[in-house]
């Protein structure tokens, strides 16, 4: 069963529910991603930074060799890391990242941060990361409009359908709307129960900007990532709200938590390594929850954000 | 007795403690001008949007021609309005505006909003406020890169000494200083206890841009302007932590209030209509709050924002 779609801007279809492919480790991720496939997943959300868009490729090549799927049933996402945004890097590191892929052309490629950072040459270090040495986090000298512009040249080159941002704040999308040519398409942002963030949603779907939680979950994408601020907050999967709307619509925590994002338009990119888990998240368009049963779990927003650049010695204040 | 001043990144002196423009009446704005400038106050903070930059260059000649101040001993601050934001609109609008006060520069003129909306010729309403025809509110095309660049040239015909920002959220700073040829001088801010902002004030401060808060009292501006979000929010002049402190410093609320800015490098612009008042406000340099003060008075933070457009029907989330 294939998920859901949204029309994006630029006149594709987007699946409501795809398959996150961080954190997915390199000696899992190409079976992970042709087990996706044949589960029903056909949006994978990958990134340079991730480190595993080889393997992510491998394992789309395996179920389109076999016949499971073709290249145009899919719908392959990648991002622009932080070290590529001067417009002489932007469409060479594409072509590599498509390479990496074996793909030809993105469905949708994402400014992954507001953030330019000093260009690293993927001989010396890929992905390179947030530092330029390993050590040092050194800014770059690229304005967001001339990232955003050499963007477009790669939808004018055919190197991606469509292209969008993730980790902007509303204040920096209005002021990319006053230049772009070739509008964002989608908007991709950390959203969970406890950060829903209806102001920014509300605004970017106004503007016809398609959005994207990740993180889903919450805290546990964080606790995985060591990150201390995560580990003394409430999992949502027990949370007493989540747990009691999930048992009255015989559901699992984890399906309320993606139909409460998809069923107010935000599309969701969760991850499993768990077979049967990977089937249920992908089952969340099925039910429908009350607006009682929205706002109930709406009301558990506290503002908590986890993935601030700050908060991992990134002193890059976006959220700021 | 004159306020301390910081030393600005464009080389002048900036007065720590200023007066506030905002809400002074037409009828009363000359005279509170002049005795402001009697008091020992050399910081005026006007702007376009406030409608009173004709009266209150009427208290600053008055003033001049007592000889009580040099034009050179006063730092006056005023703003481009939302309207103007147009490349070629900019230099025209700061002319204006600079007739309005009867000077030849301003010490510092900032960028209002970032906000670009349609022009208002000023033959047909001045000041014009959010809407374009006093009912819709028309979004304009500036980018902020265009608008700075335009301000920059405001500094280079000799009519602003530095320029600033305001209303800005750190993103579009880190963005702004890419381009900026001229860095901002100060940003402008909503800062009062209930909306403290220590990691967007640590960021600017590191990049040797000067903060200035607005509304340091927090909600008594906003009841003033009809505001309801602020109707029920305690006040702070009678908050305990804030009368605990002020007491054992036999100081008034607001002196405490006003010093727990200055004291972290922050300058402030209150204003009073109460002649006691406007003398003490200006004495909040000579004591210093101990750092569990501080602490204490930034522990009654709750991110609690008023100044947000679309909390007064304008639905342009620079905050979200």
């Amino acid at each position: 069963m294939a998920s859901p779609t949204i029309k994006l801007n630029s006149g594709y279809e987007m699946p409501l529910v795809g398959f996150g492919l961080w954190k997915v480790t390199n000696e899992t991720c190409a079976d992970q991603v042709y087990n996706a496939i044949k589960t029903g997943y056909r949006l994978f959300d990958g990134a340079c930074d991730y480190g595993n868009e080889k393997e992510a490729g491998q394992g789309v090549a395996r179920a389109i060799k076999e016949g499971i799927v073709k290249r145009s049933e899919l719908f392959i996402v990648s991002k622009l890391w932080n070290s590529f945004h001067d417009a002489e890097h932007v469409e060479p590191i594409t072509r590599k990242q498509l390479a990496d892929w074996g793909l030809e052309y993105f469905d949708l490629f994402i400014m992954h941060f507001p953030i330019s950072l000093k260009y690293v040459d993927p001989k010396v270090r890929y992905p390179p990361g947030f530092t330029y040495d390993g050590k040092t986090v050194v800014p770059g000298k690229a304005s967001i409009q001339e990232t955003w512009q050499a963007l477009e040249k790669v939808v004018d080159a055919g190197l991606a359908r469509s292209i969008g941002i993730s980790n902007f704040r509303a204040v920096l999308i209005i002021d990319l709307l006053r230049y772009a040519r070739i509008r964002p398409a989608t908007l991709q942002i950390e959203h969970h129960p406890y950060l829903t963030q209806p102001q920014l949603i509300k605004y970017a779907q106004g503007e016809g900007i398609a959005v994207t939680a990740y993180s889903s979950f919450g805290p546990p994408s964080f606790v995985d990532a060591g990150m201390d601020s995560a580990k003394g907050v409430p999992s949502l999967f027990e949370h007493d709200a989540v747990v009691e709307v999930a048992h009255r619509h015989n559901k699992n925590p984890s399906q309320v938590l993606l139909r409460w994002a998809t069923q107010r338009g935000v599309a969701v990119i969760p991850k499993s390594n768990n077979q049967n888990r990977l089937a249920q998240n992908l089952h969340v368009n099925d039910f429908d929850l009350s607006q009682e049963d929205l706002d109930k779990i709406s009301s558990l927003n506290k503002d908590l954000r986890f993935n601030d650049p700050p908060s991992y010695g990134v002193n890059i204040p976006i959220f700021a």
